[in-house]
Order: structure tokens, then sequence, then C-alpha cells
């Protein structure tokens, strides 16, 4: 399922799936709820991604698991043909519900919606995963709130071990005859900065057997030379065959570290939270090399008030799509007076530029720019 | 300016402008503050509309007329190249700004943004609508609340006719100099539902002469029969090779009346803002002469929960435009979801709906269905 092609200056490989093949490294859009915020389907194609990244947590509470089965599945949900990964819902379940009880069968946790309990176990997210057709299924794994004990880490290492041995047995019983029965499924290591437990976590899952590994609990407040120092000593024991994910937020300049200690994939709000927010990613000049390649600017800067710039990054490399279709039509201008009146069209415009700044970036990086 | 081409069964012309033809009858969508609630430009043109209105009031609050006249008007400013009409800021002036105080010279006003005073005359009026570059710009009236006694709407009705001529005035010396010298003035008919004081409106406003006239202070609650009793006396005694535009809100069917009286013009908030609360408008069958050819349904019902019914209105007439396709994606239980989980895809999804429909009932009206 994982060809890789090349290992220096960078990994570069494919991921095929039953909806496309992933060209690595790559960057997955968040569509929590089966959009991505502000876009339509048609501009994630435009915007030519391969991949969405959605949320088992929250699907499963809306609109549930027998809409989605009624549905038929994710992918024809949002009229999406490109592949799609779920989460397992183990990070939202220990973020996001209300007073959750963890027990060795899982978790059971109230919904912040309507308050009804819910009990989120290994199989179960595995049941809920296949339903939405997902490409690449995430095991359910368990989180720990921070500050933490070794112990404490410890054991949501091993019961993330047992957990992911379960996920394994589902999904090996139940992919076949599943609507996508191509899925893959991969573990995801916990241990914090720990490098010890790191190690012991991934030994534990490569023993199960995935078909690629996660590195989850990264980027939850730690200094970024932790992040990097865990990757360094993890990576290597990770076999080369099988893609790895770093799960959860990176900045741009990050991601290049990451991608040259050999991570793969990728997904990250903040192109997508930033952009509500006003803040866009524009390109400064196209050497990765140096960390001050791109600029994070505030379009509620008076700056850019009566702008007659184009909205369309002038140091875009490539600008022949829709998407930058779309964006050229526009002054820096324009778009700070929709920020300033709350149009919603400003979410949208911004949204777009910074999730084809983030494209652009793998873009980049997998041409060896 | 105006081609009149057909009186029976309903009038139907030609509008020429600077920025395309419009045949009459025709809806114009709201782009209040320089965007349609929800829609990119391109939407806008997918929808094939030829026109939108949009608020001098507000685009005078926010961004300014010196940025407006910095970014090239309004059609630069949103990258439209079909018309805009613009209406005078009168009605928003007395419906939304505090503390206004109203003498001969105009209306004195605080912005409810940053509470700065502003003095909004008829020359101001003007001024500003040249500044955006309309096509159709609306002379500054006076609104009164209601209820008013009939001195009171004399009042208003004088003060309309000398404001109309100051209007006037002011454009015939500066639209030649303007950036859209073929741009057209349009005169408000007030006098609330007295017919005398209707008539003395249109006789004052006749004498000064404009390319069109407006039928304004309907709309505000008055009975439907009161409305098409005021039109029944007020349209024939309105030159013929003028074009008419009932000003505010109203349904498809109250439409269809008053165009069979013979309006040619309509602008409505209900399409966009009914779709951002969840209530869409659907074709129930083609003819118009009876009063259910549509309902307006609830997507929050539960009936739509789950439903693989197709989001593209299966009484559409025409379902050949990019707007109908990317409708045609989706199902009703995808929009339902986006609206359960306030997905912002929603309300643009929505608003695409509406306005078709509305859009389609013109053409529906034009073609004699």
């Amino acid at each position: 399922m994982f060809e890789l092609n090349s290992e220096t200056p960078i990994r570069k490989g494919v991921i095929h799936t039953s909806h496309g093949d992933l060209q690595t490294p790559f960057f997955m859009p968040i569509a929590t709820r089966g959009a991505v915020k502000t876009l339509s389907t048609k501009e994630i194609e435009d915007l030519g991604s391969p991949i969405v990244l959605s949320n088992t947590y929250h699907l499963f509470l809306r609109p549930g698991l027998e809409i989605m089965e009624r549905m038929g599945g994710l992918h024809r949900f949002m009229d999406w043909n490109g592949a799609i990964l779920t989460d397992s819902g183990g990070f939202q379940v220990f973020s996001l519900s209300q007073r959750r009880k963890v027990t060795e069968e899982g978790v059971l946790f109230r919904s912040p919606i309507d308050g009804a309990e819910h009990l989120l176990t290994p199989e179960r997210s595995m049941e809920i995963q296949l339903t939405l057709g997902s490409d690449v299924l995430m095991c359910f794994d368990e989180v720990i709130a921070l500050p933490a004990t070794e112990q404490q880490t410890l054991e949501a290492v091993e019961r993330t071990e047992r957990w992911a041995k379960r996920c394994k047995d589902y999904y090996e019983s139940h992919v076949g005859s599943s609507k996508n029965p191509n899925a893959k499924l991969f573990g995801i290591i916990q241990g914090g900065t720990d490098h010890a437990l790191r190690q012991k976590s991934a030994e534990g899952l490569l023993k199960i057997g995935f078909d690629g590994y996660a590195i989850g609990g990264l980027s939850v407040g730690e200094p970024f030379q932790d992040a990097l120092a865990v990757l360094d000593e993890l990576l290597p024991i990770l076999p080369k065959d099988r893609p790895r994910y770093f799960m959860g937020g990176a900045q741009p300049h990050q991601i290049v570290e990451y991608v040259k200690r050999g991570v793969d994939m990728f997904d990250c709000v903040l192109p997508t939270r930033n952009a509500r927010h006003g803040h866009l990613y524009r390109w400064k000049h196209p050497d990765l090399t140096k960390p001050d390649f791109y600029e994070v600017i505030n379009l509620m800067n008076a700056k850019w008030k009566g702008s007659t710039e184009s909205l369309l990054d002038p140091n875009l490399p490539e600008s022949k799509g829709l998407t930058q279709k779309e964006l050229g039509r526009y002054t820096m201008g324009y778009l700070h007076h929709l920020f300033d009146v709350q149009e919603m069209l400003a979410y949208r415009l911004a949204t777009m530029q910074n999730l084809l700044f983030y494209l652009q970036l793998f873009e980049r990086m997998r041409r060896g720019d």
C-alpha cells in the first residue's frame, strides 16, 4: 500500500487508496464535521488536495452512526471522491466531552450537545470509522491530561497498546465486508517527551503491525526542540516502508523540519482556524531552508484598508488553478473590508489562501525546492 | 434607456446599462456591503443574475467614501461586471441609525458602529452613489415612522419631492464627469396607503422627470390588499416608458400579483435571509396563476434528517447552470446536517437555492409561463 521511492533529501513515496494515490509528504485539510469549514467540496477539489481528515467523535455525535450508514458513508455524504483519513475519537473524547470515565473497556462520556451518555471503545471506534468508509482508520488511543507523571504516561502507553490490539482484531475481522475493504489502519505512538516510553510504545505497536504509524501527543504545548528530539529518537526505529503521520498543529517552518526527519503526513488546524481570524499565510521567498520563507499577516491591520494589492499571493509558485483564479479577482482591500463587516465570504477567501499556502508548501517539498 | 416591448399579459422590456441589458421584470439579489451574504462574485455570476442591489448607507459607513473612491468604485471592488442599483441610504438612515435629526438640509445621524456624527443630504447621497459607480441611483427620500398622521405623511411627501429635485440637479451636473456617465436616476414615490397622497407624490416626481419610478413605503406591515390597492391606483398614472420598481420584501405569490399590475423591478431580502435561517423556497408546480406554486420548507424539520433526496429542487425548470450542478451534488440530509452543526456551507447552499428560485420565478414570468 505504501511505496517508498526515495529517502534523500526527504522521504518521498505514494500511498495507494481506493480513492486515489497520495504522494508523500502531504497535508490533510480538516473536514471535522463532513465539510472543510467555510468551503464546499468543489472548492477542496479546486485546491487540489487529494485527501481530507474528518473526525469520528464529531460525526458520531452528529449526525450519528445510523444516519451515516443510511447516507452511504462519508464520501457520498459530502460528495468527496478523494481519500479520507478519520481520527479515532480518542483525542476529542478526552478534550471535549464532559464527565468522562476511563475503564479498560473504553471511555464513558457525556455528549456536550445533549448530555446523552456514550461509550466509545476500540471496537466501537473501528465500527464507526468503517461505517464512515474511511481510507485510513486510526486506532483508538488513550490521551492523558498534561502535566502527567511518568507512571501515568506509562499506563496510558500500555493501555493504548492493548486498545491498539483490539482495534487491529476488530478491523481484521470486519474490513473485508465493509464499504472500503482496502482501508488501512494506523497505530498511534504515545509516550509524551520520554524517549524510553516512546520507544516502548513504538515497539508494542510494531509487534501488532500496522499500515502506518502516527506520532500522537506532540504539539500539545511542549517546546519545539522537545518535539524534534522525540522524532530524532523515534523515527529511526520505525520501518521505512510504512508512512509516518505527525498528529496535530505545526507551523510551516516546523513542518519543514519534521519532513526533513522523515515524517510523511500532517494535519493541522492552523491554516483554516487562522484564516477565520483574519491571519493569512503568504510566501516571502521559495528557500525552505531559511525559516523566514513565509509570513503571517493580520488582515485587520490598517495597512490593508483600501489596499489595491491583489489578494492572490504575489509569491505563489503556481498560479493556474481555479482557487488562484478566484483569489486573483479580489484585492487585499476588499478582503480587509469583508473581515471588517464580517461577511462570510471573508472567511472563505482567507481559508482558500491559507490552505493553498500549506498545500503548495508540500508541493514544493515533494518537488525538492 | 428603457425599451418597453410588450404590455400583455405582463409588461416586458429592456433597461440598457453600461454593465449589460436588464430584461424586465427582474429581481435584484441584495449585496448590502459589497457582497451577497455568504456568496462569492463568481457564485452570483453562476446564478445568472444580471444585477445586484447594494446599500449606500452601509458602504458609506464602511469602508467609507474615500476608500470606495480609491478602490475604483463598487464594480471593481467586488469584481462584478453586471449592473448595480444602489439605494439612497434614506431607508437605513431612518431605520438603523441612532439619534437622527431631520432638517430641510438632510438627516444628521450617529453611526451605530462608532458613534460618529454624519450628515446625509440629497446631494451627499448622489455623490456617494456616483462614487460607487452605480448603474441606477435612487433619490434620497424621507421615510417616516408608522403609524403616521395624514399631516406627517403629507409633509414627508413634500419634502421627498423637494429632495428629489435637489438629487436631480446634483445628478445632472455631476453624472457626465462621473465614472458611469450612463447611470440612471430613479425617483421614489411615497404617500403610505393614502391614494391622494400617492398621486400627489407621483405627480410631483413626474414633473421633475426621472429615468424610472420606485414605489417606496410599502411592504412595511400593511395588509397585502392595501399594497395591491395602492398599485392599482398608482401604476396607471405612471408613464409606460419608464420602469417601475417595487422597493421592499415580497413573497413569490405577491410578486406575481405586482408584476401582473405592471411592476418591472424588485429587490427582496427574503430569499437570502430565509436561507440563513434554514428555510428553503422550492417549486411545487409551474402554474403561477395558483398561489401555491411554491413551498417554504424548514430544513431543521426532522423529516430531512438523513434524507437522501437531492438538494437540487426536483421541480426546478432549468437544471443546466453551474449553481444547479453544485446543488445537485448534495442531499437534503447533508444540508440538514450542515445546518445542525452550523457549518457556513449550509448558509451558502441554502442561499443559492433560494436565489435560484427567485431568479427562475422571474425567468418564468418573462417567458410567459
